[in-house]
């Protein structure tokens, strides 16, 4: 049996990190550091900057491997996070195989909350499908979503009402937006909406120091977010963002 | 301008409290608390104990306070929300007022996470409605949804897929479900769905030492969910519970 924690770390400010996250981090002697594209580096580096702040004494091994990407220009998009998955799944599985022996226990450092908007533990079943068997622990982690409410001082639901989350591509399906928050919307499906009783909250790379917020009535902001949004893009060379839709009564 | 700090404080397990928390706790010279009923007792004592964990040194006062009661017997619920939450922000008022000198910062400690069906924020608009001028700071906290995902080790969302959370009294209004966490559902509305494909994880007290989880297909599961939940609300006087419903595909 192969003993592995996910940890969920916050979106980026290490103060954000809970004190089981912390005694999680303790307890691991290897952390499996998987990352792709162009945020790779900097979410290698954040990752580095948490470990450094609560394990000081070292004491443990970092395994840095690049993620497979995912085919984005495919036609079938579930299909496709699929055949990711199912390849990321073999991945894992051999990393957990090679570098954990006995008495090692195995940590991956998730962004935000491990249950949100999260593959790895599906990928963790795929690899347990692969014959590996696993025991596992998950620590719960501030997610950006919270990190924005928190900002933006707001709640994220009104007084008895639904809140729906959801990734950008769903959004357009929607029908009446009540209190709805957008995660992984890298077509600003926002912009398309012409709602004008709609009021936005938005911000990106929550809890680090590029952190960027913009509050207003849609139609009035947007304009501005999409901006500010390209120009902040143009110079990280990634955008990691989200926002809260929400109709004024 | 009076300085408030709007802390969570996770779902109970004082370990799944933020640095960040811990931090704002530590700047606080004054915590309020307000319960009301039968959990009055237990979550003051819950989050005395977080404070002597975080804060051995002492040096703040505690002011303790009871909370007006909601008129669970009305007609009209929106109505009956809005009237005790002018009476709260009549109490916070004069609570802020009497009890926050110059150079004093006040701290509530929330429950779960501030942005999440916790009223405070809210009611902190109807003070400055009222002419108190406030500084405040929001900290996000583990919410119990967090706590429940990760104790039952599923991702709160499938791949794409929306995820709506709801207080219990919206379920039946409900179309179909798929992704669905419940929230403040004294009712037990999950009893009365008959769905087939629907399978439910259940959690209650979740992060404290009388922690109760249960998972399986709806319908095999839930008369014992209803035993189970009756037994332990009985034996505690009051429940906190939670659960995902999800559609198994």
């Amino acid at each position: 049996m192969k003993q592995l924690l996910l940890i969920g770390i916050g979106p980026g400010d290490p103060r954000q990190v809970t004190y089981e996250a912390v005694e999680a981090m303790q307890r691991a002697t290897v952390f499996f550091v998987l990352d792709k594209g162009a945020t790779r580096d900097e979410l290698v580096q954040l990752r580095k900057a948490i470990l450094a702040r609560y394990l000081p004494e070292g004491g443990y091994r970092l395994v840095q491997v690049d993620d497979p990407r995912r085919d984005a220009d495919a036609q079938d998009y579930a299909g496709a996070v699929h055949a990711w998955h199912q390849q990321r799944a073999a991945l894992y599985a051999h990393l957990i195989e090679d570098e954990l022996g006995a008495g090692d226990i195995g940590a991956f450092l998730l962004w935000g909350e491990p249950g949100l908007y999260d593959s790895t533990l599906r990928i963790l079943d795929l690899v347990r499908a692969r014959g590996v068997a696993l025991v596992l622990t998950v620590i719960p982690g501030i997610s950006s979503v919270q990190a924005l409410a928190a900002r933006h001082q707001v709640p994220l639901n009104r007084i008895g009402e639904p809140l729906t989350l959801l990734p950008g591509r769903r959004l357009v399906e929607q029908g009446r937006v009540d209190n709805l928050v957008v995660m992984l919307d890298g077509q600003c499906a926002f912009a398309a909406l012409d709602d004008p009783g709609l009021y936005i909250y938005w911000g990106a790379y929550l809890g680090t120091a590029d952190e960027v917020l913009i509050a207003g009535p849609l139609q009035a902001v947007k304009a501005r977010i999409l901006e500010v949004r390209e120009q902040v893009r143009r110079r990280k060379g990634w955008i990691m963002d989200t926002y809260l839709l929400r109709r004024e009564g």
